[in-house]
């Protein structure tokens, strides 16, 4: 951190900050400029907070210089991070497609559509069995039923399951089912549940909130690592903004930020950042070409009858274009890449 | 919800779209225009869901009219819920002051406080057990230990306490201590604990999320009176935008747009907004100008040793300022605004 | 236009509303619903403007319903515009490639980077002459003295070029050399050079607002056809929101509302958009992929030494593999996407 | 300006990017940290230019240090400017009220609401002759017969006049009936406006831009003091955001930001920012509470019947209760803030 002074700040004035940041245990450096005095502050560990600073007499504004963030640096780690999961591998310099419909709604409707992504080139099955709903008077999900049948589909297609787990009590449960755990955008900072999640051994897919930083959202990784899991896939869904024609704006320029600050993979979901079906398609090509290593997408096969967003939910037949269309974008990339 | 249709939808389209909403159960009532035709969904009860009809041929765009929530709006309960705690009555008529530490930190850091601040006029203390922390490294709370000294506040000074409840988990114990309990702008749509507080016999104060709009937030609300319990206390403490030279950005705002759509009392907490000490006073002279029901805010008599937040922290002597201050505007309110 | 009533409002004050309309010269059509009544305002021509019955007794709320451009509008003109520069057509189906450096600065410099870029691939030559900053200390541009070297450019390469205008008073000057004349982001609402824009006989490239909505950017393209100028290309080039890893927000999904909403073609600035050098080609990527007709990009060939935006120019070596990466997923578009 | 290194920078990259600094004119001060070096740059006058660092090898992240103006800022001028229209003096210590309305629309309409906001307390007349109209299809506004009618008001009245320019090209008819010339939020980086503004012998009164920082607000008022024209008013009239239950988001802490960081009065317009009847009073309240030096109000007499923006115009006895809370707001912060 650098501590810069008023450029009417007194010698006694600069003494004093220089003798604080000596009793919290840092070194300081003070930095003589041509109009005023900055002073560094040295660290051993862990970011320093500027509260300690700021307000003190002399005292213009403090400047956070390093990352807060460890473990999921690639200063730390510099090479990067693969998830595996049965046959599936994640970050491994393939794409991963993840696809099914919002809410599972019965066995009839998982299957009809996991066998139709499945046959689209899905790798990985995605449902909802618990709800995360703005209304508490909207359908919350089947619950534990919702994800028999996702293991049902999982037996019957081979694909493993992802789907969403909102609090601590079900956490057992849906850790009992799924193969990858996702934490909603809600819950990016909801610290209880990360701290289960660094318990759990199964691989969690952290969505980014509506209104995080890249720096918060590394945080909240972080809370899965320290934990103990390292096996963390980053979810790129949309921020949100005063723009009004999507749901959300979708941040493409978080893919390379995120891949240069950290080893984590990073997946995109084009249906929750655009909210509506026609916005699906173009945002998934965006995706694959800013370099996601992969997409999450909902999928139904009667939309306007679905349970929850069914108007961003593709038809199957738009999910046969889109994973062809991506595949092909995505091929470009490792073929063309290299010389960048 | 309206529904409009392109210039060039066919009567076969209107028809299939009406024909959809007879299905779902609501009463169409097609408006011929000069240039397109809409068509009003008139329904029974519930909002009626866009993904409907988004994405159906000749559909354009829908609009929703009414609001979604119920319990917590004026036009089902005219007149102002008032939340008492103890001799404290939030929503009255008076302006509530709520101060004490961001973190309890030990009996003599809180008594100090508390102490100070109930001397210049505040009625109840806060005080943070369980702290939601960006960072797994920094400070997170005493837990119960922090309760234990925030009862013994209690009973040494007479005021009634509020503090955060993070997870289910914890939620018997601090309902145990706590007279009003806190949910976090992280935890704003983490439904699970909304229903809990639902079910809870203690006031709940409800935090605005960083990027929440009203409609959300209320919502968010309606979980905790669907769930039984009336007493809810609204929160506004600024929103994520573009601006950076506050933490956030308080939306004044909220407070009459609130107070005319819901039935609810709404404090504003100016510590959480600015993020820095020398904006506090300043915000909290514009929330009671604007016509909230009390504030929130931080005071600590040490804040450059303070363990989380101490930048936002006033001085007791700023704190006594600040309550003398608004004190005299919310007079001003009091006495002159009838005519408005 | 809808008017939402109050669930409370008297028959007096929907007559009342209704009267007003009628005053007014529109057509009401009252809509009696489950709860509330709402208003339909049947209308001749241009938008209503919800200032005549927001604040009237009885009245909740209003709601636009139909867009507020005519001319720009897909329904008024459903084939694409093409505008075309010498022997350079934009929107025809090719996608077109603009660049070049920030600023003019010297003869040698501009013809330096023209031949780079066009030997990669560009068709258009980009350069500021007359330069908008933030301070009025910082490096204003070479004025006329740039617009010759533009020329000068223009006769050796062969290119067309596209350069900005800043005011009314230099418009004469910049339209007689420039074969596109820019308008930048803050100016996109600057109403009198939109009227001169739309008296000019050349091409406008018009760019979108920090914070401005579609609706608003059309509405400024609206002020040029208006005008009689129907040749402007649009230009998407990030906005303004809380995010601070890049310097703007690229709004990838303006492109496909735009293409749907307007027939005018839209082009993509990556290199404002994420402001450093490391985000342009991925940034690059996904502008073409999500459909937009081509991209304007900064080069420099020695962007350390650059006057202006050295940070997010590229090195020419990186705009030939930018190029060769881009053409490789335009293709893939012109190929694949048919069954979308 | 501080430049970060990565962890990993070899010896050399830290010896090239001193020698750049040298280059350059500026004195490198290497910081060497527990984790990686840090590199100050010490400067005689102006900026640093980050492109200069970014993007050469073993450099991570640049970090501005100083603010980018000088003339606006309260370390080049202590002491607060007072700006003299008349007999009217703005940020002397007295609380101005300009009033009027959007639009003048005719001589007996300006006479009208001049004649009752003058009764009520106000001291400056507001009215556009020139309207920034987000549709060319909307009322542009009088022109210079508005001009006319303004300077017929002051006539009248007594009151000084304020209205706004949009162009340079009718600068000196604006000027030469003008007080003060309002420059408006989409002009605000209309540099060649700025610079004539600095040109000429009337206060400028100068909005922020929708999506302006007050780094870049000041700048824009640096612009015009660099000029010669140190007469500025600022005025503050709501950000964009996403909150949509006002058309803009009044960001209230600008006014304590601006009052530390610069010596020139701050006046907020709560018209604009809250874009409804109702939010225009409390707003105004808490303008004045956060410490405005004046307000800037809509007010017609037949806001039904106004040509523009009518539903944030105040009815004339709605301002005569605004006048007298905000008077008394005012009082109180003139006796009671000393101690702050």
């Amino acid at each position: 951190m650098l501590i810069v002074m008023e450029k009417t700040a007194t010698p006694e004035q600069i003494e004093n900050v220089v003798s604080i940041i000596e009793q919290k245990g840092y070194t300081p450096r003070p930095i003589p400029g041509g109009e005023r005095v900055a002073i560094g502050v040295l660290r051993n560990k862990g970011p320093v907070d500027a509260a300690l600073f700021l307000g003190i007499p002399g005292v213009k504004d403090t400047v956070p210089i390093t990352r807060p963030y460890k473990l999921v640096s690639r200063e730390t780690q510099p090479e990067d991070t693969i998830v595996t999961v049965g046959d599936v591998a994640i970050g491994n310099g393939r794409l991963t497609l993840m696809a099914g419909p919002c809410a599972i709604e019965s066995e009839l409707q998982a299957l009809t559509i996991a066998e139709k992504v499945k046959a689209a080139g899905a790798h990985i099955f995605r449902g909802g069995a618990f709800k995360p709903r703005t209304s508490p008077y909207a359908f919350q999900g089947m619950g534990e039923e919702g994800l028999k049948i996702m293991a049902r589909v999982r037996e019957v297609t081979g694909m493993p399951i992802v789907t969403e787990v909102m609090d601590d009590q079900t956490f057992d449960l849906v850790e009992a089912y799924a193969d990858i755990i996702q934490i909603g955008t809600r819950n990016m900072q909801n610290f209880s549940l990360l701290k289960r999640a660094g318990r759990s051994r199964k691989p969690i897919f952290l969505k980014r909130g509506l209104a995080a930083t890249i720096d918060e959202w590394l945080m909240a990784a972080e809370y899965i690592l320290e934990g103990g899991n390292t096996q963390v896939i980053l979810c790129e869904r949309g921020v949100r903004t005063f723009v009004n024609h999507s749901r959300n704006t979708l941040d493409v320029s978080a893919v390379p930020v995120v891949r240069k600050e950290s080893h984590l993979p990073i997946i995109i979901d084009p249906s929750h950042a655009g909210g509506r079906r026609d916005q699906v398609i173009p945002l998934s090509r965006a995706a694959v070409a800013v370099g996601a290593h992969g997409l999450m997408v909902e999928v139904h096969h009667e939309p306007d009858k679905a349970m929850s967003d069914g108007a961003q939910s593709l038809y199957p037949e738009q999910f046969v274009s889109l994973c062809r269309q991506v595949d092909a974008i995505f091929r470009i990339l490792q073929n063309g890449t290299d010389a960048i």
